[in-house]
Formats: structure tokens, C-alpha cells, sequence
């Protein structure tokens, strides 16, 4: 079949996105893997395939691919894209939309400057449930959070770094840094990532405070590596920042692959996360 | 202005490809760099743009894009993508194609499976001109080749290994190996590649041989690290076996990104290098 589509991204983390309502998908894993080769087919991080919803409540279904063929849960920039096309499309005319994922029902909302709120869910604080290992460890209070000592060992060195541990479905272990541009992000990002008080291993991010409402921000991604922008990297960060009294929401967020903006009220709260989604071509394949 | 595009792939090298004759084309390095972004952008490792010739002998000129902005002379698997590209759009209705180049006059032809032949020039076998300082240097001959022995420093420990220098208007080392699969082309390729007796450095060849006419092929690539297929590579492997009279032309050449095949009948003669091109999607992009 001849498969039309369109490419987008959100803060760099790119995307092919299909209009499932209007055409007829049914692709194998091997199809979706194709479809996200950047060499032998169109190339991106994941796939999102717009449906129609099932549920009386839901005006769209969406579903993700990833690159490898797979179907996973959610992607906080992902659903930007989505909002961006059901109305660049004319598939809808609100501007709040619910959405059926597999992940349960998300209700992203388009600004009136173009950019997309979604809500990311609310953090969890809870060590053991991030999850993280903090059997015999002291951890220094700061705020109303708690850093945890991290022992790395560095070409036979060891260092010690405080992180805050922050899970927004998937774990996260954030620390301030003076600058983010020299960060030893690719030497310790990995150390981080697979240290073993963290069992399901762990994104490490890297944060410079430029004033209470502005940061900086590096994510190493698990099982990724550094990445241009990783949604859930980012709330973690303003999450931990806010909790230490540091920062005061809404927070602006400089990532290496765009701007977004984070707001959170405080525990139990789930957090906003704001920021642009951007059409780049439109493509037809056959496939 | 919405520019249409192809995408193509030969052997893996992927091509953004412009027709330039019924579209106006007058971009910036940094358009051209956009475009080349795979994120940001469509993403190639290269942009052909399609232009008629001013020559009354070419039927067509083409001008070649890296993906950092700047124009470049010449790339064989572009070439391939190029006939392809300007027989299914109906640019033309010839087989053999005469083709204006910043690098010259080239003249690839379809063949009646679809494959494309081009005429990659005739092999430099002269150390000095591929570059290569053999001073002081005792080579080890071998049918009509001179195997050049080179100091590798692995991890405190010295390895010699025996390669054949040869120029395709860039220059290759070419090594025999028992097994491309395991072959140590992360390891002794950056070695080989910044090797002192390169002045301008050199693409690694790791060749296979299965018979006397079908070899296996991986290339570290100058400035890049390993790549699917190195259209210029491919030919200095097989003309360094053939010298070594271990190969008998053509050689079929499995690369990691697909199949070629090379013909050479000796010194002085071009390398004819035949391979496929595939179209994979047509796009369009405001720009």
C-alpha cells in the first residue's frame, strides 16, 4: 500500500506520524521497523499511529511504535506531536483533546501560541518505589527533599555525587551541576545509569540553575545514551529543583534540543509540561 | 517555498534527490544543512540535486550536498541513486547517461535488472600518490602488489599487519581477514586511519575472500567510522585482490548495506562498480 504520513518532532525527539482513521494500517513488527529505519525507510524515534477512540469519553485513540518495531506506553513529546497534527489535520476543533492511550486517557490542550500542555502524571517521592535502594545510606535533607549519596568510581577514583531521586513512571536520578556545557555527562551519565542502588537502572540528569524559574538541562537517557530532550527527564528535574527550594514554578527549561516549560503545585500534584511540536514534511511510502 | 524530494538509498548511503529542472533550487549552506538533519530536517547522507547541463555533450549535471552544508565533488553510490532517480521521473528515456559533475564528465548506465553501472576512474597504485610514506619501509610483494607492513599500538603491545595502498581519488589500506564479522574494525581502524604514514589519513578495508569472484567487505571510513557500503572502498578492495592474484574481475562484493559488483581488467583501466539503487519514499518540505 502507498502510506502517507507526516514528519514531526517535539524538542528534537522525532517522530512519523500516521493518519489511522482516513487509511487502513495493519503492520508487522517488521513494518514498523522498516518504517523507522533512518537509512532504508523514513527514520525516527517512534512512530504514532492516530485512531479513532472506542470509548464514548475519548475523542482519539493513539498508539506508539518505537523503532525496533515494538508497542510501549507513553512519550511525553510524542503526544505533543500528536495534538499538533489532529489539528493541523482537521481531524478535531477543540483545543483540549482526551486521548485513549495504552497508558490510560491523557488530555493534552493546544495554547493559543501554538505550544502543547500535557499532563505528564504525577511524580513519585517514595525511594523504594522510584524504585531505589536506600538500605544503609544517610541522605542529606535539603528542603522537603532528600539527596542521596552516590559513589562512582572513576578510573580508580571514587567520587561521591548527590542526587534526587524523582520516578515519573520510569526513574530518574537528577544533580545540580555549575554548567552543563562541561558536565561530565558521557563519563558519568553511564556510571549513574547502572549503579546498583538502582535496580531497574536509572535516567541520570544534569541540571544548571540560571535563576528560580530558568535551568539548564542534560539527560542521559538508559539504555540510550544523551538525548536532545527527554520529557519525563525534564519534569523530574524541575520536580527535584522545586522540592529543594530551589526553583518556583512554572520553570523554563533550555534542553539541547528545544525550550520547554514545566508546572508543578507540589506533592501529589501531577506535573504540566509545555513546549513546542513542530510539522517538518509530509511523505508518502510504499510499504 | 515546498520543495518535492526523493528519498534513495544505494547499498544503505542515503540521498535526499532534487529535480532541479522543474523546481527552482537556491538554497543556503545552512538550508542545505537543515535538510540534511535527520531530526530537524528530512536527513541523508547527502542531498543530489538534479540540474539540466550547459554542456551540449551532457544530458544532465548534478551537483552533490553533504549533510554539514558544503558542496562535494563526487560519491559513487549518488550516482547510482541519480539514474535511477531521473528514469523514473521520465527526465529522460536513455540507458547510458552523460553527466556534467564538479569532478568531470561521468557516464553510468542502467542495466536491464535495474542495477546501475558506474565508471569510478582508474586505481593510483603509486605509494606517493595515494598518499603513502613507504621511506625506510621493506614491502612484502605478492602477484603484482606490494603488501605495505604497518605498526599498530594495541594497549601497550605492537601488531604488524600487511595492507596493499591504493587510491580511488581517495585513499584505502586494504587488509585481508579470516572473518569480517570478527575482524577488529572498531578497534584497528581508528589505528590504521590517523596511521603516520597516511599524510591525509586513509579508509580501512577488511576483505573476506569466499571465492576467487565474491568477497566480503567492511570499510572504516576516513572521518566517519564504519559505514554500510563505501562505494570507492569496495573498488580498492577488489582491485588489491585482483594485483594480489587472489581475485579473478568481477568480483561480487557483500558490503554491510547491500550487494556489489566490481570489474577491473587491470592497470590503467577504470573499475567499473554495479550495484542497485532504491527509491524508499517521495516527500515534500516547506523551506
Amino acid at each position: 500500500m502507498k502510506l502517507k504520513f507526516t514528519k514531526m518532532h517535539g524538542a528534537g525527539n522525532d517522530f512519523v506520524v500516521i493518519d489511522a482513521i482516513n487509511q487502513k494500517i495493519d503492520f508487522t513488527p517488521a513494518q514498523w521497523k522498516h518504517l523507522g529505519d533512518r537509512r532504508f525507510g523514513v527514520g525516527a524515534d517512534q512512530m504514532l499511529v492516530v485512531e479513532k477512540s472506542t470509548r464514548p469519553d475519548c475523542d482519539f485513540r493513539y498508539r506508539i511504535f518505537n523503532s525496533d518495531g515494538g508497542e510501549v506506553e507513553q512519550c511525553g513529546n510524542g503526544s505533543r506531536a500528536f495534538v499538533k497534527f489532529v489539528v493541523e489535520k482537521g481531524l478535531t476543533d477543540r483545543k483540549s483533546i482526551s486521548v485513549e492511550t495504552m497508558a490510560g486517557v491523557i488530555a493534552p490542550r493546544l495554547e493559543d501560541d501554538g505550544s502543547i500542555t500535557v499532563d505528564m502524571g504525577a511524580p513519585i517521592l517514595e525511594p523504594a518505589l522510584v524504585p531505589f535502594d536506600a538500605e544503609g545510606l544517610t541522605g542529606v535533607k535539603e528542603g522537603r527533599d532528600t539527596l542521596w549519596p552516590l559513589t562512582l568510581e572513576l578510573g580508580g577514583d571514587k567520587e561521591t555525587v548527590l542526587v534526587s531521586v524523582v520516578s515519573m513512571g520510569n526513574p530518574h536520578a537528577v544533580q545540580i551541576v555549575a554548567d552543563v556545557d562541561t558536565a561530565p555527562v558521557e563519563l558519568t551519565g553511564p556510571l549513574i545509569e547502572n549503579h546498583l542502588r538502582f535496580p531497574r537502572r536509572v535516567n541520570a540528569g544534569f541540571m544548571q540553575l540560571v535563576n528560580r524559574q530558568h535551568v539548564r538541562l542534560r539527560v542521559f537517557e538508559r539504555g540510550v545514551g544523551e538525548t536532545l530532550a527527554c520529557g519525563t527527564g525534564t519534569c523530574a528535574a524541575v520536580v527535584a529543583g522545586i522540592r529543594r527550594g530551589l526553583l518556583d514554578s512554572p520553570v523554563r527549561v533550555d534542553a539541547r534540543g528545544g525550550q520547554l516549560s514545566i508546572a508543578w503545585e507540589g506533592e501529589g500534584q501531577p506535573v504540566w509540561l509545555t513546549g513546542p511540536a513542530v510539522t517538518v514534511y509530509e511523505g508518502e511510502i510504499e510499504i
